[in-house]
């Protein structure tokens, strides 16, 4: 029996709390609170076998979020809203003292930055209060972190080479969509691209760095170097890291698509003045754009994301790669989602569980890694994502 | 001496103040006015020799302008405000019986639909209040009816093929701006192409026919056909064409980013819900994208404007080609303002000069060409805009 309160009811909420009803034993009480709170209904209108209640909340306002949790007195909060809300969502939880699980790192509303500091900031602070956050826990970052810490675990006495590559191998049959909220995939996508080497960080123009990739079961697709927010905790928790690198898949006209959004100052998160009131332009066009929650129907293809290893075991080079691919349309016939939504959902609930269950669970702010991977990925497969893994293959990298 | 009324204070009034201001003697008394009283007054702020005064004014709305009228008294409304505001700007006209004159004819604000018949229908109406409109009289329409005028009056006896060619060979360094109101340009440049064929209207994808074309002083750039206003009236004031068409150049990076801005939505002119205020996405991208009054400084190279003209004199086959090069650079060293601006703004002030002299006044609706084209003809080429004309050549086309 636990209680959970879910904040965020986008794409990646549905799939959390349909996964979460999948074990009402667990989570036998949930509250799922967003600023719509309709989307919330929505959500719960679906679910049965679990207590579901619904509020409506603006996570950036701490003490809203506060009196909520007061109210409902839940064991965790999951935190699946925008990544500008994980501070005030953390201030909450310490005052209140309830433990914290988000997906993606804190990143200032006007400043498209990336990093971990803000959060492991709050480290002391959570210790002294007794109460645990976990960071980062969908697919990329999560099950990537994972993946890595479960390689440095059983298979590699030293992680040298580190390559975590990301393709979305489907088609939504639009002109042009993002797969998870376009304000923040935007920001991301057209920041400068940032790779670890020999203890420091290399900064590249964006999309600078590229290649064909061969992923499993969808073939070789064109990948480039891109800043990803997991590399800065798993370069710092794997030390023996010589190079760390992620890559996406892009098409050309995602590419132009983005180009375009850029030189037309509308991917600006500069807010501009609009019939007297202020309006930051990305914002505007996320409204503007397909909702990525719509884009499931007629979603073919799969996606395929994992890391490719290379290190040393007994002192012999040896290379490792460990992957899931997830097929949309499944995702789609499961939950009624995508699979980039679906990727992130699952390993979330699965996340809130290992820390209901107690084997999550220590004062602090932890990046996923620092936790036993082994009873996360045993569950992995049979909760809709299973995984594969290769010894001694061509990394290609 | 003449009291006109300027209404629009974007590059085209810029350019139409400081034309008129050039003739002090004629337009002795101007009111400029627009939605920003302060734009109006910064332009004002350049011009001497002549008692320029400004004014704010909601132009969608008649009681207004109607109450700016009677205050100020003018013999002739010069619109260059937004098309939509060509029918109010024309019903408050009427009521105080006062002459028009625009540049581009009336389009309903929430459709994309280019033709005269809203403005044409005033016919009678102005018949009966004595008083004139003149429509169309920027550079195109305008100048193009007026050229067609001249050959039509000189050098033909039967018009059989009429091309009006439009190239802008400019280059003003940004990835992308339009050359005026980006919310009109977008609107127009999307439509699908149309052009007049044996004595109807042939429907085209949009840039489904193009081809390469030979403009003077800048040379070959692929050119699309689209529908252009002036085409309506023309095939209508010059029964004997057989066909009529509108090329414009357009490079593909322009093109790229127009197919972009369509695919996202941003060229919608349907409105939508945006923090509970209705937001129309291609008026939100005009406020986004650099204004076109900005573009002057490094805009180098020129336009070339004209027609291409096939038919009969004297019972013998003939080819005509009349144009106009306008460099950005002369412009703007002039006006401050870029070569579409400015070729804009010049046939502006030279058709209030005509109706001031009393050359092109007679009660009712009128386009260009329906005046005596030779005096503004005279009189183009020592205001800014020479004109070059060739007899059998080969027009391409």
């Amino acid at each position: 029996m636990g209680r959970v309160l879910v904040i965020g009811a986008g794409g990646v909420g549905s799939v959390v709390i349909q996964k979460m009803a999948q074990h009402p034993d667990l989570f036998s009480d949930i509250l799922l609170a967003s600023r719509t709170e309709l989307k919330c209904k929505d959500i719960a209108s679906k679910i049965s076998g679990v207590n579901i209640t619904t509020a409506s909340v603006d996570a950036d306002n701490v003490k809203e979020v506060v009196a909520l949790i007061n109210d409902f007195k839940p064991e965790l909060v999951v935190n699946v809203a925008l990544p500008y809300q994980d501070l005030p969502i953390m201030d909450a939880c310490l005052e209140t003292k309830v433990s914290y699980l988000d997906t993606a790192n804190y990143e200032p509303i006007d400043e498209a930055k990336y990093e971990y500091s803000w959060q492991w900031a709050y480290k002391k602070k959570f210790e002294e209060a007794g109460i645990t956050a976990i960071l980062g826990c969908g697919f990329d970052p999560g099950v990537t972190s994972i993946f890595t810490a479960r390689a440095a675990k059983h298979h590699f006495d030293e992680i040298h080479y580190l390559d975590i590559v990301d393709c979305n191998g489907g088609d939504h049959g639009k002109a042009f969509a993002t797969n998870f909220n376009p304000e923040i995939n935007i920001r991301e996508i057209t920041q400068e691209g940032k790779y670890w080497e020999d203890g420091k960080w290399v900064v590249t123009k964006p999309h600078e760095i590229h290649r064909p990739l061969d992923y499993p079961n969808i073939g070789e697709k064109e990948s480039y170097l891109i800043y990803h927010e997991e590399l800065e905790s798993l370069v710092k928790n794997y030390p023996t890291i010589k190079r760390a690198r992620f890559w996406m898949t892009f098409g050309q006209e995602y590419l132009t698509h983005l180009r375009v959004i850029q030189n037309i100052g509308m991917a600006s998160i500069e807010p501009i003045i609009y019939e007297g009131k202020e309006i930051v332009p990305i914002q505007f066009l996320k409204a503007v754009l397909p909702d990525p929650g719509d884009l499931g129907e007629n979603y073919t293809g799969e996606t395929s994301i994992g890391c490719r290893i290379k290190g040393v075991k007994d002192g012999k080079e040896k290379t490792y790669y460990i992957y899931n691919n997830c097929s949309h349309q499944k995702a789609f016939d499961e939950t009624g989602m995508q699979g980039v939504s679906y990727t992130t959902g699952v390993p979330c609930m699965l996340g809130a569980m290992m820390y209901l269950k107690g084997i999550w669970k220590k004062p602090g702010v932890y990046n996923v890694e620092e936790f036993n991977p082994d009873p996360f990925l045993e569950l992995l497969g049979e909760n809709g994502l299973p995984w594969v893994e290769k010894f001694d293959v061509d990394l290609e990298l």
